[in-house]
């Protein structure tokens, strides 16, 4: 894609009121753009990450077996009356009516309504274990929208929901998610630590939170190196100073010893063993083989994509702007023609031709009205893995500058060892 | 993906207060599931589907450099007060307030959220002509849902925008679009009439419909070969009758002559010159040459996705169920297996991953407890391209019987040369 084309706009200014780098920067670098507190626009670079994530996220929940489905955002109360939770989750539950004074929710989480379609399908234990899946907004009417695509109110979630006859079926397939969750993190980038959680709203046995460990995380997580724990699991509560006397001797108590180390995290991911909560209220059942009723066993699993990509830019950055890891950057390549020399031009239009044709994606820079400078801070602003950069001293020496985004210095490549250096 | 596994199930009940031919065999194939009027889960059949025509959507708009982003469904009153639509639609624009009592609208189409994001980019004319798409949700209050995935509350739609100088940029884009419109259409296996339509309550100087000639289409089309409109175009009115003297004379006064043919048509696009009216009231300008200020001119271009598999089913299904264009079908081969004589289970197995290893994606109903006539007859209600039996009889003679769902009749097939048949 050419700048010139792009639906994209960088701006040097630092927006108001942004705090948090990853804020920053996706505003800057043109990938997103609010269009209300705690609603934003994708721009096309920001949604080539969120589709490559989401690529990577169907990939290896493919590859774990899980089906792809898609449940409605706007949801009529009486599932969520069936379930019980129309009054017991807090005002976030956005409820509104429509022109028949009829009662609806907007989907802060999907249980209930995959619960309601697998009445349809789920009768007798021969219709189980499943597991399924979907990609899908889902909405809170959050008080304090905050940090850029951290909290949202309208936010895309990858929400898995599993079915089983018992304990021990559930067990697998929350083995299955949890195996998948980890590739996920680990391919597009950023390092996690799985810690044991509360199960709060969402009911249920046993839950696991994904945190990636970050300085800016509102998390406050503990370990011995053994066991990984949110602060709140210790009995520590969010405001209290995790290095005082009273914290310390929780911190002995839960651990047995002091010997601990401390980090923040933000958490990009969870996995519930829901059980029967679900199944019981909203009577999902199963006949097993002696045609005696049980509820079916369920689990969820999710992770925020929004807050994924906040999260990445939060751990990969440096003070001039992003660095992407390569298996989510919108692009590979972010080629520069430096001037209006028509041979520079032509040289760099034909790299740009020879990188698609070798299918290597590729941002091309072509403005004519930018200064050398604006392209050069535009590229380390935006962040795409390669900078490669075509001027009339280097096609003097028949070559290109190529610089890659992690490294301090550039180096030079013959034009016609390009594509084949870049293909990798 | 193997039957027991798969979250599905037929069912063989015509369900109540069902009239369209599509309706019916969405649901009893396990395709789709309601959640409440005008609100349908799609079930992992049914999102193959849709996942297919996206791609095809996705491709064909690649090809005439389109690029993709994604904005809010949920979106801040602000934007629809400054278009004037905030009262200027009726009831469809589904209202509402959050917990601080702001106003919020639903999204119906998305000309003021991207018009909104337009302003982030577009100032000068070197910032124009940009073209860009999304597939998003939109929701309207809609009165009386109808005809299942045919009339949604909640629905699918890829919604592509484009931004020019001037109209003769408009018309550049507008053609742009019509002729990927044309090819999409084409490659899910639809015949569709381009009809000249009227703008209404999206405003601007021209629009065409994309209609699928359908017996069970709610629109009224008369063409004499050259021109081909809406019978509203006409001046004739929804309920009246074509046949009759008045009708008659008014499309001997449109036409010139009365030799015109009749059909009726599903609406399945449609694409807009909406011009000014968006970038006037909201104010997205661009400077020309002589730093003078103009509004940009606008375009829109929609397809609705869940109402473009109602008209396939529509267009393409006999008394026994869904025969699927091989471009849109969920798996392109229905493998069973009848009776369970291990050596039979243990030949459809071997063929099931012969035909995955070699790409071809298969359906497989591996189900123990389904008689042989279940199982065919779901076959052909699922409708994939083609049936695939292995019994005691065919392995016998080291065959399989396969069977086009568009064909009467079967022919055995060696095993060995089944992959090599079905990949065409």
């Amino acid at each position: 894609m050419r700048y010139s084309k792009s639906f994209t706009k960088t701006t040097k200014e630092k927006p108001k009121e942004v705090e948090l780098v990853s804020h920053e920067y996706l505003l800057r670098s043109g990938f997103i753009t609010p269009l209300g507190a705690g609603f934003y626009t994708y721009l096309p670079l920001g949604f080539r990450v969120l589709k490559k994530i989401r690529n990577i996220i169907e990939e290896e929940l493919a590859n774990i077996g899980v089906e792809e489905m898609s449940m409605p955002v706007v949801q009529p109360a009486r599932i969520w009356k069936e379930s019980g939770r129309w009054l017991e989750v807090g005002p976030e539950l956005w409820k509104f009516q429509n022109r028949s004074e009829e009662d609806f929710a907007l989907a802060m989480t999907h249980e209930e309504a995959v619960t309601d379609a697998a009445k349809q399908i789920i009768f007798s234990y021969k219709d189980l274990p499943k597991i399924v899946n979907q990609i899908q907004i889902k909405v809170r009417d959050e008080a304090r929208p905050r940090g850029g695509l951290l909290r949202l109110r309208e936010f895309l979630m990858q929400d898995g929901y599993s079915f089983d006859k018992d304990e021990a079926g559930l067990d697998k397939s929350y083995n299955l998610f949890m195996e998948a969750y980890k590739k996920i993190f680990a391919r597009v980038g950023i390092k996690t630590a799985i810690i044991e959680s509360d199960t709060g709203a969402m009911g249920g046995s046993g839950a696991h939170e994904f945190m990636m460990i970050a300085k800016s995380g509102e998390d406050k997580i503990i370990s011995d190196g053994k066991r990984t724990v949110n602060a709140e699991k210790v009995g520590i509560a969010r405001e209290e100073d995790i290095d005082s006397a009273p914290a310390r001797a929780k911190i002995k108590e839960f651990f047995g010893h002091n010997n601990v180390e401390f980090m923040r995290g933000i958490e990009v991911g969870n996995i519930f063993k829901l059980g029967t909560k679900y199944s019981t209220s909203m009577k999902l059942q199963y006949v097993d083989e002696k045609n005696k009723l049980h509820p079916v066993v369920m689990g969820s699993y999710g992770i925020g994509l929004d807050r994924l990509i906040a999260s990445i830019v939060e751990a990969s950055h440096d003070d001039k702007g992003i660095i992407w890891p390569a298996s989510v950057a919108p692009y590979r390549v972010h080629l520069i023609h430096l001037g209006d020399n028509y041979k520079v031009i032509d040289a760099a239009t034909k790299i740009y031709d020879e990188l698609w044709a070798a299918g290597i994606e590729t941002f091309y820079d072509d403005r004519d009205e930018a200064s050398a400078g604006d392209k050069l801070n535009d590229a380390d602003l935006i962040g795409l893995p390669y900078r490669l950069v075509v001027s009339e001293k280097t096609i003097a020496k028949n070559s290109a500058e190529i610089k890659a985004r992690d490294k301090k210095t550039a180096s030079n490549i013959k034009l016609d060892e390009v594509v084949k250096t870049l293909r990798e």
